[in-house]
Order: structure tokens, then C-alpha cells, then sequence
């Protein structure tokens, strides 16, 4: 399985034109269909269970010297497995995004101009070593029209061939195109090399995984590329902050879960609120299990927490460790969180509407949250049902990217025999 | 001016550095403000218009040798520079695109979602010797919130510079800084590759030209790219077209003007049809000047046609030129369209419903029309007031981009203290 394709590129150019013929019957699949065979790969999955843990055994054995946490990743159960199973029903349950009329005008010379929703075409995903990623990101494309091709990482390509064959089951039962969903059978490297070339042949490259792998795809890909990337998130406990609720929200924040991209890093708190709210803060986190590095004017209320470096505010944790830096006022913060921050959520904590309006009106990121945590940046939060990530880019899609997010548009214009003065 | 600057990167940094920091100023200016530097630059226009026509006279003279309609793009009259100033003002006259509410919806939990147009940062616009784009380009992303640099042809840019001086005398009137909108002042190509290579300084490319340029800048850039690439539009005859309406369409889709990118290249025709149809569609366009490139069948009608090669039906003629091809209904015409097309635009004409409608859904191009001239494909036409181009991209914008297209969005949530289960 580690052995290197003689052609890894030419394997790639043979699926992606399947995929792009695939999209085309894919594209115009009703409804029913594309249900069909998510509700086929589920019972699939079910009934081939024994193979799917099989699989993923053998990939986890030869795994060793990994890491427990990647390890856990990994590693498939029954009971993961049958999530991954509800998970594609549940795909199936959402609304066609397909087809939408997103807006429609009439001109003066009575053109009737609309913008409907549109499959993107062909999209590659590349992601880590995540098994269920198979299923999840092979569901949305499929549900959202488009073809794709899959590439996780090469640790898991076992486990991912066997979901695939369970998906491709479901595919044929509903009359769709095997080669709508396709997963690379080949751990050389050249294969994502030849993914990222292949202009023409993929319409969009999602990354998902650590800073290094979609920094390398951004800087390599020839294809548009929708980034999900870092999140250092802030969340800003303005002067006018209840106090209760801002203890509840920031150990929420970044206690819930300190492993997700919508955790809080950086702990922003106004000078005039800090000397009665941070203590307090503190205390509570600290109970939690987490460790703090702290400015020099944190330190003037706290001297017992860690110092921080200007390094320590540029770091994802990811982990029980927040950052914690006393600002002066709403514009203080946000100088600090363009500064530092990766664009991806950021919250702000105060009774005061007027400072809450200013912090969301200038915020660039794609996520502003009001007295709330910024772990509520999520797919199924916001009503998506399912998300493929979080992108961190400034085009086309922000922020949880859901099936409306995975389809593009055109325009229809009906006339009735007009031509152009 | 064209000596090879020392250190072209180091100019382009310096200009996106500026341009980073009036971005942020501009996405916080209320309309009016942006309006007033559009009307202050109108002016400024008018009453400089000595200076601008005298700086295009050096470019022009400095241009010897080029073609004459090379030179007609480059040329500015006082009825240029005045329609120049009028599309300034045009464009302050259209609603401001950036804080509008796109989508607001309340989760069960309480939490209010709310998706915001929001401007997309520092655009690098990359186009030909036209000095009119400098102003319309300039114009459309100060009232989009973003600010640009603008880098026009080598042949133009003392044009540019005093077009140029005009805009920023708006700005400064304004009290917006003049950094929003940048000329690079230098010919030296190592400019443009630093734009391409712009990762983290600009947000968006957008190139407008040639063929060669936009492929260049879809290779090297390192930046999402916001394409206007060819147009190879098709408008297609179907067999049951009223004979009036399809040549009437035909000859505007083909001769209303040659040279844009949403006239017609190849036209294809119901074998059905064309025997009846097809020599009256060719006397109406042989009239105006048009010359043909057909397939065999026809030639069988016609035999006096030129025979086209399979290259013809590849070729954007951007002249009185047309391909003609002879085909079997819609799912014909469509993989003609798939193969050759350029997913810009394409229009069948006929009165039978069913077949427009199959046509249009499973079309994938960006502008589908029915019964109407490809050359609509406008973003005037389409009431957007104002259009930096034609996006032939999957992503982000298809077909016309006006203000809307532009910009980018976030989402504001709004909570009363919620954490996460």
C-alpha cells in the first residue's frame, strides 16, 4: 500500500475525467436519485461493517509510532461507523441546494433575468487521516451535484477505499455514476501534486487539515482553492459585559472543546472591567484545567499567571491554553485581533449595543458573534445540517460551508425576441 | 518611463501596505463620503482635462507602430475624458452595495444569524492599455469598499497617472485617504509578477484582456483570481425557432459589435431547421459584412460556404467572422457547447418551451438565454449599473460583475449569552 505509483498523475487524470463526466449525469439527477443513493451507501455501510473495521484495522496496525490523538482519528467502531451511516441519511433529508432561483428581476425591455443555484462541477478534497471525512465530504458533494474526487491522508487510505466501495454500492443501486464519488487508491504523493496542477480538470480544491497542508495547497494549486485554514479566534469581554454571562461564554469558549478551529485563543478584556472580571475568569478556566499567558497589564491584576510573548498571540493552541491581553475600548481590540487573528470568528461580550454594533460593523472576519461563544461557529449551529469545514477565505464562501455553499450559480434570461439597440 | 524600476516588489509592497490601511478606512465610510469622492473626482476630471488629454498625447505619440485599433483604445477625446467623469458619477448614483442584510434567520436556541455584504479588502486589477478602466475599475471598487491597485497596460500609464491625480483629488476632498485608489507608476514587468505573487497583501486579481494575460495570471498568481477570460458564445437555432425572430437574433448576436466578448462566435442549427432557415440567416449576416466557417452539413445547403476546420469551432473571432455547424437537437448542441464553449454565454432560439427548458437546466454556463441576443450579456444590461467585467469563473461571481459581485460577506451572530451543549 506504501509503494509509489508508477503514474500517480495519469491516475489522477484518468478519475478526473470520469468525475467530470459523472458530474455532468450528476448535475441533472433529480432529487430522488441523489437521496436514493446516499440512503443505498448508508445500508451499505451497515451490512459491510465487518469489512469497513477490517479495513481500518489493518490501516490502524500499520500505523504505529503515530501519535494517540492522530491514532484516535483514525480509528473506526461500530458505533462511528453507524454515525457515519445517519450521517448520509441525514444528507439525504436536507433540501435540494440545487436548482434554486437565488433572485429574479425583469429588465425594461422585458428580460427576465434569474440566478439559479449550480453543481460547482468537479471538486478534489484533501484532508488528514479522518476516515468519516470519506463519508461526510463524499455525501455533500454528491447531494450537491457536483463530482469528486477524495484524497485523505495516506495513513487511512484502507479504511477510505472501503467506505468508498459502500458509497459506490449506494451510487449504482440509485443509476448515478460510480466515478461521482472517487477516492485515490494511491499513497504517492504525486497524486495531490497532480491535484493541486489540475486546471481544467477540477473546478475546486477544499483543503481541510493542519496550517502546513493548505498552506502548501494555497500556495500550489493552480485551481481556486476554498481554504479552510487556522482559526484564531478572540473573544472580547467589552467594559459593559455582564459579568456572569462573560464567565459563562469565555469557559465555554475555549474549555467546551479546545481541539476545534472555533475554539477561543485569545481572551481580550477591557482595562476598565479587567481588575473585577479577570480573577474571576481565571479561576474559573483554571478549574477547568487550563493555563493562560498573560500581557504585562493582565500580570499587574494576576501576577502569578505566565508571561506571554508577542509569538503566544499568533499561536492556534488548540489546547488548554488561552492568551490573555487587557485592551483599552472597542477599536483597541479589534487593532489586536487584525493584527494576530486568522480572519475565522471572533466574539464580543457587552450590555452595550452600541459597542457591540461598532465591533461587528468593523470586524473582518467572517464570523462576528454577540454574547455568545465562538464554538456556535459550526455548520449544524448555523442550520447547514452538515458542513464540508469552515473557510477562512474572503471569496466566494465564509465561514461554515454548508450545501448551499458547495454550489455556484448561472444566470437564465428569457426573452422574447430581443436584441440589443 | 519605461526604464526598469530598482525594485519593483518593494514599490508593490509599499502600495499594498498603504493600500491595507485605507481599506479599512474605506470599508468604514459611510456612503456619502464615497459619493463624494466619485462627484470630487468628476470634477476634478473636467477641470484637469487639459493635463489628461496631454499626458494621453505622450502615450499616444510614444505608441508608434502599434495597430490602429490599438491606438483607438489608448486615444482619450474630450468626449472620452467627459463620459469618463459622467460613469463616475453613475456610479455614485448606485445604491452603496456594502452592509446590505443578504440572509437573517433565528436558530431554536435564540441565536439571530445574519449574512452582511462586506467589502472584500485590496483588489489588484491587471488590464490592457485602456485608459477608461483606470477610472470605471477605480470608481466601482471605492464604491465596493475596496481598495485597488491598478496596473493598465505599459503604453497607457501617463494616462493612467493623470487619471489618476484626478481620483485621488476626489479621495482627499473627501477626507478618504488617497491610497484607496492606486496607479502602478512604474512599466517594469516584475510588477505584475509581484501582484501575482501578492499572497496575504492583496485579496482578489482581477485580470481584463487577452487571452494571454488572464492565462498568465491564472499560472502564476498566488491570489484568489476573479477571471474574464474568452468569450465563445453560441447561439443555437432549435427546430422549432420562429424564422423572423432567429435571424433577427443572429444578426445582432453576431454583428451588433464583433469585437466584445458576449457576441456570438458559432452557430449551430437543427438539421430540421436549416434547410429553410439557414440561407436566410446567411444573406442577413453576408450583408453586413459577415464571412463563414461551416460544417459539412452545411455545405450541403450551402455550398458556397468556406469549409471550417475543427480549430474554427475553437476560435473567439472577435471579428465579422462565424462558425456554423448543423446539429440534432438540444443534447447535440449542448455537447457541442461542452466541448467547444467557453462557459461565458449561449442562447437557443425557439418557441417550444420544453426544449428551452431543457436547454437552459442543463446548461453549464454562466449566461443561458432563451429567445434573446448573446450580446445582453452586460452587466448594464443586466442593471448593475456599471460592470468591471464578465466572470467566466465557477467561483465566487459568474457572468457580469458589478457592485454586488464585488464584495465579499460575513456573518453576525447574535446571541443573549448562549454557550454550547
Amino acid at each position: 500500500m506504501t509503494a509509489i505509483a508508477p503514474d500517480a498523475a495519469r491516475l489522477f487524470e484518468t478519475a478526473a475525467l470520469a468525475a467530470r463526466q459523472a458530474a455532468h449525469a450528476l448535475a441533472a439527477a433529480p432529487r430522488p436519485r441523489k437521496d436514493a443513493a446516499l440512503h443505498g451507501a448508508a445500508a451499505s455501510l451497515r451490512a459491510r461493517m465487518a469489512e469497513v473495521l477490517s479495513a481500518n484495522a489493518e490501516d490502524v496496525a500499520a500505523a504505529e509510532g503515530l501519535t494517540s490523538a492522530f491514532r484516535d482519528r483514525l480509528l473506526l467502531t461500530p458505533a462511528r461507523v453507524e454515525a457515519m451511516a445517519r450521517g448520509l441519511e441525514e444528507v439525504a433529508e436536507l433540501p435540494d441546494p440545487v436548482g434554486r432561483t437565488l433572485a429574479e428581476w425583469t429588465r425594461p425591455n422585458g428580460l427576465v433575468i434569474r440566478r439559479v443555484a449550480q453543481p460547482i462541477g468537479v471538486v478534489g478534497m484533501i484532508y488528514e487521516s479522518r476516515p468519516n471525512v470519506t463519508a461526510d465530504a463524499g455525501a455533500l458533494c454528491l447531494k450537491a451535484g457536483s463530482a469528486v474526487i477524495l484524497r485523505g491522508g495516506r495513513e487511512s487510505l484502507r479504511s477510505a477505499g472501503a467506505i468508498h466501495a459502500c458509497i459506490a454500492d449506494g451510487l449504482r443501486a440509485a443509476g448515478l455514476p460510480e466515478a461521482a464519488v472517487q477516492v485515490a487508491t494511491t499513497a504517492d504523493r504525486g497524486y495531490v501534486a497532480a491535484m493541486l496542477r489540475g486546471a481544467g480538470l477540477l473546478d475546486l480544491i477544499v483543503p481541510r487539515g493542519g496550517k502546513g497542508l493548505v498552506t502548501r495547497v494555497q500556495e500550489e494549486a493552480r485551481v481556486p482553492v476554498l481554504a479552510h485554514a487556522e482559526g484564531l479566534c478572540h473573544t472580547y469581554i467589552h467594559a459593559g459585559a455582564d459579568h456572569a454571562m462573560a464567565r459563562a461564554i469565555v469557559a465555554n469558549a475555549k474549555m467546551r472543546r479546545t481541539g476545534i478551529c472555533g475554539a477561543t485563543e485569545t481572551l481580550l478584556v477591557d482595562a476598565a472591567i479587567a481588575p473585577a472580571l479577570l480573577p474571576a475568569i481565571v479561576q474559573d478556566l483554571a478549574a477547568l484545567g487550563c493555563r493562560f499567558r498573560a500581557d504585562d497589564r493582565a500580570r499587574a491584576i494576576l501576577p502569578a499567571l505566565d508571561a506571554a510573548a508577542e509569538e503566544d498571540f499568533r499561536t492556534e493552541w488548540l489546547d488548554a491554553v488561552l492568551s490573555v491581553k487587557v485592551v483599552d475600548g472597542v477599536e483597541d481590540a479589534l487593532d489586536h485581533i487584525r493584527r494576530f487573528g486568522s480572519e475565522h470568528t471572533e466574539a464580543i461580550v457587552t450590555q452595550d449595543a452600541a459597542a457591540a454594533e461598532l465591533f461587528l460593523a468593523r470586524l473582518g472576519s467572517a464570523v462576528g458573534m454577540w454574547n455568545a461563544s465562538t464554538q456556535f461557529c459550526d455548520g449544524g449551529e448555523f442550520g447547514f445540517g452538515a458542513e464540508i469545514g469552515i473557510a477562512t477565505g474572503r471569496l466566494h464562501a465564509r465561514g461554515p460551508v454548508g450545501l448551499e455553499q458547495l454550489c455556484t450559480w448561472r444566470y437564465q434570461v428569457i426573452g422574447t425576441g430581443q436584441t440589443r439597440p
